[in-house]
């Protein structure tokens, strides 16, 4: 099974940095101070030890920091100060300011956390939020954060699977977008039976290893207003996506569709299904941050090790002002937490 | 203004029958029996006597019936006995079967309301769920019930502004879509400025007319994810409908936008506004249907009456099995009584 490689339970979490302006060194902060309350486990940040307590000093937050030299010391320290694999930047970490000069230490905290994981030093991936535009300058050569974690699992995990699926996971939905950041008019033409076969089998697949499902139900968002009612509205519900689920379902998965996505989202229908596959950004964004603001976290499925990340962004505008909420990163930790002890249940029950 | 001359606050509202195969019936039936819990006003029923009683009887309802010759009479009755407007049916009224041959008789149901309205005999104009397919074999010429009701509006307020917009009304949020039963793929090319620009203004002058928001703030969402990102995904927003937003903005009325439609529907998010415009179908209605799922109420703005209706349709799959919710019908009804009055106010406070 692809994936079942990664990790190891029991091991801390690696956080990662993040961009240095953004808002992840303070709530990197946050979530320490509250590692009793939320009964977090623990974490190794691989960053700056000078920025993370410059920030704590400059929102007058007290807190020990210890640096460690690998993540497996950092479960004996975690209960007592910040266990941080250290990472000095060139320039200093202005909060709210970008500085393309720490890129480089951006990267290299990611490619790091990546391979305390695939060395079985590190349970599972947490990514502070990074801004692309920043790192573009620094000779950033990826679409994005999700696109680099495939790379690196690639050349970490050779011959496994790293085919990424952005799911957003929350209490109250799980949701996967099958296309993300494209414009709304490329989107009937971007989505192929073929691709929603993929995504499909991807979160079966993790739904059941590692969010405890043993049979997920999955619900298939229609593209068109009423699923089309039939070809009426359009032809894509009819012709490219629920031929899919039928084929699917024939086999014994648990998928069901397409829905009118419109009426998929009140409490009655969520508690009909485990995971919602939606066809655009916005059908799958917009039920999930109605229904969970801060609390969303942003998972990556399909990959050969456990990743999760607070879903918002680097928030420069309120960086270095105490104003941002830690739920999410709190809940990516958590999230990531649950999902390494079960992928690694699910791993030692494998057959060999 | 447009609209400022029909109905009559203090009258009855006019409820029509909708399909009588459909849920309407028994619905009527519930809402008239909870009109003392629920503060209903008096309302007339424009359809069967014949049909509401058999009904009633099927589910084993005790229900009072009086036929009425004018909605003048409902108050008199309505803490009784339900008044009616009989209009009788050429065939059974059988639940879950529709039949075309009743087609003209819901017709005439809607017809007959708006002329009551038109006389000044009703306060407004609340309508039963029809089968858009069954009246067209019964010879229905119009793309759907809203555009019937402008139909009927030209023709009996002859001058006046007829220009229907679907609102979406709740307690949690008040949402148009602005273009509806399209294919997703055609919505990118059909919206316009001046679509958006005609329908925000009709929506500013009904918000403040008959919801009572002085003032009203309505939030543009965007088309695409981020709202386009300043034009890197999708241009439709920065191009098409940023410039309207700057120039009603400039006259002084309140709206804001275009917003990244998935973070415009959180709790802290619908503080800042009274309604939002989305560019499509699922845009609107996956948040309200999340939200508010059986309390939606269906607003159709731009016409010279108030007109609600329930929003749902007429559920020919659960009719007759006294299953239906009759939480959006009532408050349909009581949408309309608030609207009658506060348009009667504002039209008796109007300078001359």
């Amino acid at each position: 099974m692809p994936g079942a490689v990664g990790g190891r339970s029991g091991a801390a979490l690696a956080l990662t940095m993040g961009d240095p302006a953004g808002v992840g060194l303070e709530l990197t902060i946050t979530a320490w101070q509250r590692r009793v309350s939320e009964g977090l486990a623990p974490f190794a940040y691989f960053g700056s030890a000078e920025a993370i307590a410059d920030r704590a000093a400059a929102l007058g937050q007290v807190i020990d920091i210890v640096r460690i030299a690998s993540p497996s010391e950092a479960a004996g320290v975690f209960g007592r100060a910040l266990p941080v694999i250290d990472m000095a930047l060139p320039a200093p970490a202005v909060a709210g300011v970008a500085d393309p000069s720490n890129g480089a230490v951006v990267i290299a905290s990611i490619e790091k956390a990546v391979a305390a994981v695939a060395a079985g030093e590190a349970a599972a991936v947490v990514t502070n939020p990074i801004a692309k535009s920043v790192l573009y300058r620094a000779g950033f050569a990826h679409p994005g954060h999700t696109e680099f974690l495939a790379s690196l699992a690639r050349a970490h995990y050779p011959g496994s699977a790293a085919d990424p699926v952005m799911m957003i996971a929350s209490d109250a939905l799980n949701v996967v977008p099958l296309t993300i950041h494209i414009p709304l008019a490329e989107v009937p033409a971007a989505i192929s039976s073929e691709m929603i076969e993929r995504t499909l089998r991807i979160m079966a697949a993790s739904l059941s290893r590692e969010f405890g499902f043993a049979h997920p139900r999955i619900a298939v968002a229609g593209l068109n207003p009423h699923a089309g009612e039939d070809g009426s509205i359009g032809l894509e519900d009819r012709d490219v996506i629920a031929p899919v689920i039928a084929k699917l379902a024939a086999e014994g998965l648990h998928v069901t569709g397409p829905h009118a996505a419109d009426t998929l989202f009140h409490p009655a229908a969520r508690a009909t299904y485990d995971a919602v596959l939606a066809m655009y950004h916005d059908q799958a964004l917009i039920p999930v941050k109605t229904l969970a603001f801060d609390t969303g976290v942003n998972v990556t499925l399909g990959l050969p090790f456990v990743r999760t990340s607070p879903d918002h962004g680097t928030a420069f505008d309120i960086a270095g002002k105490g104003r941002a909420s830690a739920s999410s990163l709190i809940a990516a930790l958590k999230l990531a937490q649950r999902m390494s002890e079960r992928r690694s249940a699910a791993a030692a029950n494998a057959p060999l």
